[in-house]
Order: C-alpha cells, then sequence, then structure tokens
C-alpha cells in the first residue's frame, strides 16, 4: 500500500488550508505519522497515536465506541480502512498542547469524507483523544437489502398507510420481482413472481409504497439474523449485536429509518425476536387471518404474515389496512411466573415488575400444557417435518447452497420420522385446546425473546441455545394460533427487550389497542 | 415542534455519559440551547450559538462548510433539522473556556446520528467554532437512482471488467426493468424489456454487475443535469453545483463511489459534460460503434452509447469489452485558439497552456466550417426534428409530463420545419467532410465544456444560455461522429473542466491509450 501512494507522487497531507490556525510544534508530523498508519494499517502505530485509557472516543455512521480498546478492537477487525487522499486540512490551535485537526478526504473508491480529531500533547508526545469520522455511504446495504427502489413499487391506492414506505422480506412476492429466500442458489433459479401476493397488494392499496426487498435467514428457519451469504445487518440499538431472524432485513430496514413498515413472516418468533432485539413493534398475526399465497412456506401449520414498524400507530394501519377492524373483547393481562425461570435473572426481574405495575393475574400455563419445554420440542418436531417436506428436495438436490448452521437443521430436520410427526402433531392439538381454555379472552405477557441481542460474534453452538430457549416461549403463540405483539418495552443491560402480549385468536387489532392504552408499555426509551 | 417534545415529557439533554468531564459553567445550557433552537429551526439562535467570521466550519457527508455566512445559508435552505433526541452526551473540557462535546442522537425517522461540536467561551458565552454531523444514510439516493440491486443483475462471464459495478442510465434496456427516460408518466406506462441491450450484454459478459438504474434528464433532453421529478444529483466535485447531464445518474453515481462504471448515451455531451463538471473520464464513442438496440432514442444521427468512470482502466476495459480493440493510427494533438474564444477566460487560458505543453499544432477547424455558432444551429436543427419525430406524439399526448425547462424545447422542436431539417442535414453532411479532411488523423484538443459546473440555483435562461455555449463544443463530435474523450485534466476557480480529445472515427480506445500515455492530462486532482 505504501508503495501504491508513493507511486501517486502525492505527499500525505496538503497545504493548511487558507484561514487554518498555524499548528502547533510537532501536531503535522503527528497527522501525517496517524494517516500513514491508517493507510498502511499498521494497527500498533495507530494504537500509538489515539490516547491511552477507557475516555478516547472514536465515532462513525454506525456509532460511538468509548476506551482505546474498544477503538482498537474495531480496528484489529476491520482489516484496514479505505485508501484516500487528504484533501483539505484545517487546524484549529486551542492551546500549545490541544489542537482540533479537520481533514476533508477523497476516498479512491469515491464519494467525499471528513474526519474531525481531537489531539493533544502528553507526556509520550501527540495523540487523538476524540475522533469523528464520516465517509461515503454505500450506494445501499447489502446486508439489508437486495434490491431498492425510489420507490420499487408505487402504491395503487391511498388511505391508512399513504406515504409509508415498506421493506418487503425476500420470501414474499412482488410481481416482476423473484423471491431469494437468502439462499443464492435459490435465487438463481427463481422465476419471476406474476402477481403482487396479497399481503403486499393490501398494503399498496392503502398507500403505502414498496421501498425494497429486504434480507432473511436462509429460508427463514433461523431466529439469529445472520446470513452466510449476504452478511449480517447491523442492530441499530445495540452496535455490534445480532439483529435476529429470520426477519432481519425488515427489522434492520425500519430501525435504520429506511423504510418504516416491515412486512414479515413469523413461523416461531422471525418477526417478534427481531423486534425485541432491536426495540420495535411487532405483530405476528393470528394463524390464518393474512393470506399466505405468494409466501413461500416454511411451516404452514405454523407460518403467519406480520410487519414491524417504529411507530405503534404504523403497525395498527398495516394491520386494520390488511385484517380491517374486528371488536374482539379483551380480558386482563395475565402472567405465568413459571415461564420466568427460562429467562436471565434481569429480565425475570424486569417481567415481574412490569407485570406488578399492570396488575396481571397469576396464570397457571406451564402446568395445564405439561411443560414449555416439551411444547417447544412438539413444536419444532412439527416445525421441522414440515419444512423438510417443502424444501427437502430442494436442499438435497443443492448440497452446499446453505450455509453450516441452517445446512445442520435441514439435515435434523430429514431425519424426523412420520410416527414423530404424527404424534407431536396429535400432542400440540391437545395442548393448543387446553392452554385457549386456561387463557380464555384473557392476554398473556411473556419476554418476547430469552434474552437482549446476542453479539454478532456469538458461535454456531450459543446461537443454538439461545434458539432453543427463545422457541421455549415464541411457541406458545405458535402453537395457539394466537396473535403476538411485541412492544418495545424494557431494557436489560442497555439492550432493548420485547414485552409480548399474546391474545385469543383474532384479537390482533385489539392487542396494538392495549398497548397503546397502557402508557407503562411505551416505555420512552423506544420513541 | 415545541410541542411535540414537550409531549414527550423528555429533558432536552440526558446526564453527562459515564467518563465525562465535569462540564464548564454555562456549558450545558448553551448546548440545550442549540438542540432546542435546531429542533425549533430557530435560524437566528443558531446563528447566535455559532461563532461568528470566517473560520467556523460546520461538515456533513456532503462536505465542509467554512464561514459562518456559508454555515447560515445552509442552515436557512434546509428547511429544518431532522426531529432527534440525544441518547448519549459526553464532554471533554480543555479549559476553562474550551471543551468538546460529542453527542449520540437518535433520529425521530430511525438510525443514529453523532454530532461532535468544538464550543469556546467568548465575549458573548459560549459558542461552537467547529461542528461535524453524522446522520443516518438514506436508503438510497434518489436523485441518482431508480432502483438499486445488490446487485440489480449479476455478471453473465468473466473477463476485464470483473468485480466492476455499473450504473445504467435509465435509457438503456434491462431485462424485466422498464426504462422510465425521467419521466414519471413515460415511466409508469412502460413495459419491462425482454432482453438486456447489447451494451449492457456486453459489459455483463466481460464480469461486470449491473447496480443498477440511474437517473436522466428528461429523455435526455438536456446538458444540464436537473430533473424537475427526481430532484438534482449532487456535484461531489463542487458542493452545490449541478452535475451536468442528460447522464446525470451515472455520473453522480460514479463520483460517488456507488458504482466504478456509468453506462450512458451522448447525443450532445451528455457524458462529455457531466464528466467534465465532476472530474470524471468519459467517452462519447465513434457514432454507430456500439449498437442503440434497446436504448431509448432522442436523435439517431447523433446518439451514441458509451461510459464514464473514476479510473480510465475501467473506462478503457468497458471500451474493449465493447468494441475489441482495433488498431487505429492516431496524429499529433491540434488545437484551434479560436475556439477558446467561446470559453470564460481563465479556462481558455488553462487550455491554451495544456496546448503548449504538448507542443499541440494550430489548425483552423473555424475556417473550415464557416463558423461554429452556425455548426451548432444545424445540429440542434436536425437533433430537434429528430426528437420530435420520435416522442413528438407522446409529448403531445401526455401535455404537463414535462417539466417546464425541456417541454420548452420540445415545443420548439415541433416548430422546426421539414425544410430547415432538409437544410440543415445538407449543410452538416458538407461540414463533416470539410472537417474530417482538415482533421486527417490528428486529435483535436477542445475543453469538454464552456465552464465549470454552473450554481445548481441556476436559472432556466442561464441554462440555456450555458447549453447554447457547451453545445458549440460538442456539436463538433456529433458532427464527425467522432469519438471524443473526456479526461479530468483541467482546474478553474476550484472547479474542474474535462479536456476533451477528439479523434478520427474509430479511435475510441487508441484516444485513452493516447490520454494514458501523455502524464500532463492525467492531473494529479482528479485521482
Amino acid at each position: 500500500m505504501a508503495e501504491s501512494i508513493g507511486a501517486h507522487r502525492r505527499p500525505l497531507l496538503p497545504e493548511l488550508a487558507a484561514g487554518s490556525d498555524p499548528a502547533p510544534d510537532g501536531l503535522l508530523d503527528a497527522v501525517a505519522a496517524y494517516e500513514r498508519a491508517l493507510m498502511t494499517n499498521d494497527l500498533s502505530e495507530m494504537d500509538r497515536l489515539f490516547a491511552p485509557g477507557p475516555a478516547t472516543m472514536r465515532g462513525d455512521a454506525a456509532g460511538l465506541l468509548v476506551g482505546h480498546g474498544a477503538i482498537g478492537a474495531f480496528r484489529g477487525g476491520r482489516g484496514g480502512a479505505p485508501l484516500r487522499t487528504v484533501r483539505e486540512l484545517h487546524v484549529r490551535r486551542l492551546d500549545d498542547n490541544h489542537a482540533l485537526v479537520v481533514a476533508v478526504t477523497a476516498p479512491r473508491s469515491g464519494g467525499r469524507g471528513q474526519q474531525t480529531q481531537l489531539w493533544r500533547r502528553g507526556s509520550v508526545g501527540w495523540v487523538v483523544d476524540v475522533a469523528h469520522v464520516s465517509v461515503p455511504a454505500p450506494v445501499v446495504d447489502a446486508s439489508v437489502w437486495r434490491v431498492v427502489g425510489a420507490p420499487l413499487v408505487a402504491p395503487t391506492g391511498t388511505g391508512g398507510l399513504d406515504g409509508v414506505r415498506v421493506a418487503v422480506k425476500d420470501l414474499v412476492a412482488i410481481a416482476g420481482q423473484v423471491i431469494g429466500a437468502g439462499v443464492p442458489e435459490w435465487l438463481d433459479e427463481a422465476a419471476p413472481e406474476p402477481v403482487h401476493a396479497p399481503a403486499v397488494a393490501a398494503l399498496l392499496a392503502a398507500g403505502a409504497s414498496v421501498q425494497g426487498i429486504a434480507r432473511t435467514d436462509e429460508l427463514a428457519y433461523s431466529l439469529a439474523g445472520r446470513n452466510p451469504h449476504y452478511g449480517t445487518p447491523p442492530n441499530v440499538a445495540v452496535r455490534g449485536a445480532l439483529p435476529g431472524g429470520s426477519s432481519s432485513g425488515p427489522a434492520a430496514a425500519v430501525a435504520l429509518g429506511q423504510a418504516d413498515l416491515g412486512l414479515a413472516t413469523d413461523t416461531a418468533g422471525s418477526i417478534r425476536v427481531p423486534a425485541s432485539y432491536q426495540g420495535l413493534w411487532g405483530l405476528r398475526t393470528t394463524h390464518g387471518v393474512v393470506s399466505t399465497v405468494g409466501v413461500l412456506p416454511l411451516s404452514p401449520s405454523f407460518d403467519t404474515v406480520g410487519w414491524l414498524a417504529r411507530e405503534p400507530q404504523t403497525l395498527r394501519a398495516a394491520a386494520v389496512a390488511t385484517l380491517g377492524v374486528t371488536s374482539v373483547p379483551l380480558g386482563g393481562v395475565v402472567v405465568d411466573l413459571a415461564v420466568l425461570g427460562l429467562v436471565e435473572p434481569a429480565l425475570a426481574a424486569a417481567v415481574r415488575a412490569l407485570a406488578d405495575r399492570l396488575d396481571a393475574e397469576p396464570v397457571d400455563v406451564t402446568g395445564a400444557i405439561g411443560g414449555l419445554d416439551v411444547l417447544a420440542d412438539r413444536f419444532r418436531t412439527v416445525q421441522a417435518a414440515e419444512a423438510w417436506r417443502h424444501h427437502g428436495a430442494w436442499v438435497t438436490a443443492h448440497p452446499g447452497a446453505l450455509g453450516a448452521e441452517i445446512g445442520a437443521r435441514f439435515a435434523w430436520a430429514a431425519t424426523v420420522t412420520a410416527e414423530q410427526e404424527a404424534a407431536a402433531r396429535a400432542e400440540l392439538a391437545a395442548t393448543r385446546d387446553a392452554l385457549a381454555a386456561v387463557l380464555g379472552d384473557r392476554v398473556l405477557l411473556v419476554p418476547s425473546a430469552a434474552s437482549g441481542a446476542p453479539a454478532a460474534s456469538a458461535g454456531g453452538p450459543e446461537i443454538e441455545r439461545i434458539r432453543t430457549v427463545t422457541l421455549t416461549l415464541t411457541c406458545l403463540a405458535g402453537v395457539l394460533g394466537a396473535p403476538a405483539l411485541s412492544v418495545p418495552g424494557l431494557k436489560v443491560g442497555g439492550a432493548p427487550i420485547g414485552v409480548c402480549l399474546i391474545g385469543p385468536r383474532g384479537s390482533d387489532v385489539a392487542l396494538i389497542d392495549r398497548a397503546l392504552d397502557s402508557a407503562v408499555l411505551t416505555a420512552s426509551w423506544a420513541l
């Protein structure tokens, strides 16, 4: 890299801009040394030139890093900064030992950037105390989106969703577009869809536009939100954390403000988990009330279509546009404290406190169904059998098309026997009736996920463990075929966690209204 | 707006973050006052809280503003800042009278932002000396792109364009996509294209991918780069200036680094002018050597397909992938100093100096053709007659579909009579022969445009005047049917201006090689 810079016969820094202060002694040498270290990815030199200690800061569009260690770890992980030229250099001298340096940069790859650095002269010379970096925006965040338009599809009508921009999960048919399902080989073979899925058409008719097609975990068979082919979407709420899946793209698009509504699917938590991890509102609808025509199936016994939004009013408008408003009486809020034994203690405490504030009555869900883990196991068995029925032939014919984690999940799904499936299905039917009888018209409160978002660096076994626990919570609504609303109501250890309200079948809009009526559920941090 | 903030019952600023220094007296009051002024778009209060004088700085992703006046003008023009909440606040106290304040912000519309401000206590209290602002990236820059994919179309082969991302002007057929032509009503009526235009297919076969479909001026009938329906793409090289057109979108995409190659058209300068205004390389090809099948016509006697790039090697690879390499002997560089009388004096001086350094021989183009303005007038007449022949019926059937400027241009085109067209065409044919005889195999050097990029705020009459002068330069290659290469070689008053090399027909690749051999044409500022 040093050679390629030299080959351009360009000094590392330009003359100071007109109006700049004279630089204090030694400052420009340090600025040039930093630029050289950046361009050659000399990590130890960059570490040396940033002030040691926990208060050093470096911020960019992805968030603020605080502490020399966090900054060094970030640099170590990015594999070098983009090559650039410093076009303009401004120095603001504060005193002999402090100066602010503002650089306008021209990345080799186009566009313009800016770097603002507070330099301080300490015992070891000049070091950076605070840095703020801007780089040109990418054309599109390919971890979030596959296709984006301005808009991709215009509204067909006007109504409650006027001006709302929709991120459509890459499982749902848009006329003229293919379904990619998060798998490159699937995408390559797909033919354009002849018509919009009814779930898309309903939103367009109410005034929404389709902004684009957003990423999904492979074939939607995951809750993590990490795709080995297209990268991991960011989690705006927790830098460096997983976004949650499988509706990872629609959720990230909405959290980033790149869409207002995500149109997504939820079989086993694929809307509720990313909503929880990212501080969004998310609704898994009553099973069967939104058409799944034009939606790639995973497990039709549990597959539902629903939405994610930053604002509950947007979510409500999407539900009303698709379902209409039906009057469903809702009883009080109930909570099964035994369920909370599954989740991390701080979260359990937060849910308990919330239940108190809501005067939630106790309910014995666990007893009615013979143990949550047994329920989740049966759910997973039927889900796997159906997933293999729909995708097994394709997966078999395309060895290597899936990443290791989802590949292993399908390999396990292939082993589920017809007898196992039939037994699990019969037991689930009985459990559903018992559960529905216990709950009646009441609203069951559970956490939307077992924890805040795991780190994006979490290993496969850790992800599998988290999925198992989370499924134990999310399968309740799946088994019931009931609507489940994730409300951004809790924060544990700095990370958002959703409060999930499970209502009787058909209470989709009523659940949103209940949450909107309940001030305690609209915690201020989520706004 | 003040009400909506109050309604959220949220203090304007959070507690100082852990590890923050204590704030000097009065600083937080000033920071809060600024936040309040920003949220209520109180321009005079924001002006008061930024330090007066020419050295105050404010930078963001669009560039650095220097001077209190420039910053105030920017604020006055943007119509208010996006609503946001300050999530984290860090103070770095430098001395009693200086502090750096870093704020992590949560825009109401999603995502995260950052604001770094250097505050100084002067005689009137605390003021901002330097500010650096990051806001979330938009999903896509809709002034530059209509549709973007990751990629939109994958390569079909491998070769000299491996890894190159192409921005395709919205006039060129991509299978399965419509052609929008920069006009919403045209877009609404367009049917998907059945196959790729050959010009697209050639790039895909050589390893390029299509990144997306980029904006054009309405029906490509302009050189300004301003579309009344979709906005004006930015000019990365000159903040606040027009990008040039009609290939405004592909050029801006390449300058921004959002694509590596623009596939575009040039009838009367539509590649050369945006290349010139934005410091890019651009090639108008020999008329007829690149198929215009699948390309919306404007004036087929002059319409050509060509490319824009940041790097000449990318441009050359596109030309070779499409045309192959043909051995065309090129003579020396010639210049007609009379042509320079058309352009602004500083530009004329720069071209004269360049001609000297290249030992360019004088040539009498003007004499051979009986005056450049006469030539341009004939060119415009034939162009208008053909434009009306192709689009007149549609324009007539869609009153109001075009903006005022291009609408007026078509209205004038409608008035060109068959006799006027025939006369102009006959005269152009004679001129072409005379001009070709004078030039032989030599390379004519002219400026690519008559000036640097005009301000984006320029009025219609000013734009029309600039177009008239620029056409007088650009029509030379148009009349000759000759290739014309715009090289980012000059800078006048801080703005790039291209050097245009016009070679004999068929010398497309040879022209690029000539420019690459000539160090003086690869001015360092453009790299």
